[in-house]
């Protein structure tokens, strides 16, 4: 009888700042066999309002960082930068690369019946029409609709209040309209707006299902490595920032849903 | 009889975005003698929510290209940066720097009757206190209040929105009661929040007096500079954005109330 050594993957997580967590949140519910690196670009947050070139030049650059910290996996957990950058951060690292943009528009592909669906993301992630094509090559039809308000509403912690809901009713009410009455998804296409989920249900149509991009990235991840012979036991979780390290332990909490320790400091040439 | 050659003096003004043209806008109006060189950081904004060192090295990288210009004067137009960091920044270039938290609690100072003050500022510029220790200086009493939802309802282009009423109120009605019911002014120390002027009018008591920074720093600027012998005529004002041309002109204009020209595209080393 031989012994075997049973091998954990390491999985790099990446995004603009903390959002992200929401994405590794739902990974360490549905891959707990593999352990994890997350780098919250903090220093340079938040992607969504940048230009496709400054936020390809600091994905990549946060993409290298993880794979010499061990990676063998990236997660792209940023639905900006998967938006605008996703294949040329994928041609420039050496290992396989998963973004949040496929996993969500198969998701929300699957959950309509229409094959109408909505998607709310920053301007940036609206602008690329990535979640458009992903899903029209899906037979799925899409209009999107930028909610810029939304991360500040969710970083002030107003996830249940009266304000939210009623920014909520002004850029949803008149999109699940005319052609798109009919709409029966709407994709949440930035990793803050999970938060804003019981709110939301709340706001759009009973019949619209809400599709959360961090669950169907965790559940793509889960399909992609073969688990069968990894070590079971806690994931070893270890956190990066570019920006104070205080700040991203209170920051992100709310959004990993659990106590953050283990952040490390990292300043990256740009 | 001999020719002078009349000296227009060059200011370099800096920000790390857009929100810093509300002060060249002031500087345009109250000191049409000088010529202009505008920095915005807008690949890595906002400052407001970053830690004192990113921000101290944010701003000195961009405080050098300006002088590297030929900047003879720095405004630095940005509260937080001004707030956090302005010993270092002044110490570490070569030319004298003037920031908007002095000028704006002298004004504010001098409005005030009942000597207490509520300002009014992201959260990095209230932690820092900088406005608080600054009317200390002068004998007013200041109480302050972070209003991180005021820069994404500015930049929303909400600035006479029911929303952007109801933040406020549910910001400021507490703030301007208890031992502070008698505070006569509201220092805006924001370069995002003169946007707001006319809104928070109506949401602040009668008899408080609204200081803006922007007008107290263009103010402070003229008195500092001898214009006797600069030569009158148009300034020559040049941009400089870290992020896309394009994205600063557009969000500029509304910032600086006329059309953006002549911007230049530039990378930092961080």
């Amino acid at each position: 009888m031989t012994a075997t050594t049973l091998k954990r993957p390491a999985i790099g997580v990446f995004d603009s700042g903390v959002g992200g967590l929401t994405v590794l949140r739902e990974l360490l519910r549905q891959v707990p066999q593999a352990d994890y690196l997350y780098f919250g670009d903090t220093a340079r947050l938040p992607y969504g309002s940048k230009s496709a070139e400054t936020v390809a030049k600091y994905a990549i650059s946060a993409a290298d960082f993880l794979v010499k910290q061990g990676a063998e996996h990236l997660v792209i957990a940023c639905n900006t930068a998967t938006a605008l950058a996703f294949e040329r951060i994928a041609s420039a690292v050496k290992i396989p690369a998963l973004g949040v943009i496929e996993p969500g528009a198969e998701t929300a592909a699957a959950a309509s019946k229409s094959k109408q669906a909505v998607v709310i993301a920053t301007e940036g992630t609206c602008a690329s029409h990535a979640y458009k094509r992903a899903l029209a090559a899906k037979g799925v039809e899409a209009r999107e609709k930028a909610c810029p308000l939304f991360v500040p509403l969710v970083e002030e912690g107003w996830t249940e209040h009266e304000v939210t809901e009623r920014v909520a009713h002004i850029y949803l009410d008149g999109v699940f309209s005319g052609d798109f009455s009919g709409a029966d998804a709407l994709v949440l296409g930035c990793t803050h707006y999970p938060l804003l989920k019981p709110l939301l249900r709340r706001v759009v149509p009973a019949h619209v299902a809400i599709v959360d991009s961090a669950e169907a990235t965790a559940k793509a991840m889960a399909e992609r490595l073969d688990l069968s012979s990894a070590s079971s036991g806690q994931p070893l979780v270890k956190f990066f920032a570019t920006d104070s390290v205080d700040k991203f332990r209170k920051a992100g909490e709310k959004f990993l849903g659990c106590k953050i320790e283990n952040v490390t400091h990292v300043e990256l040439e740009s």
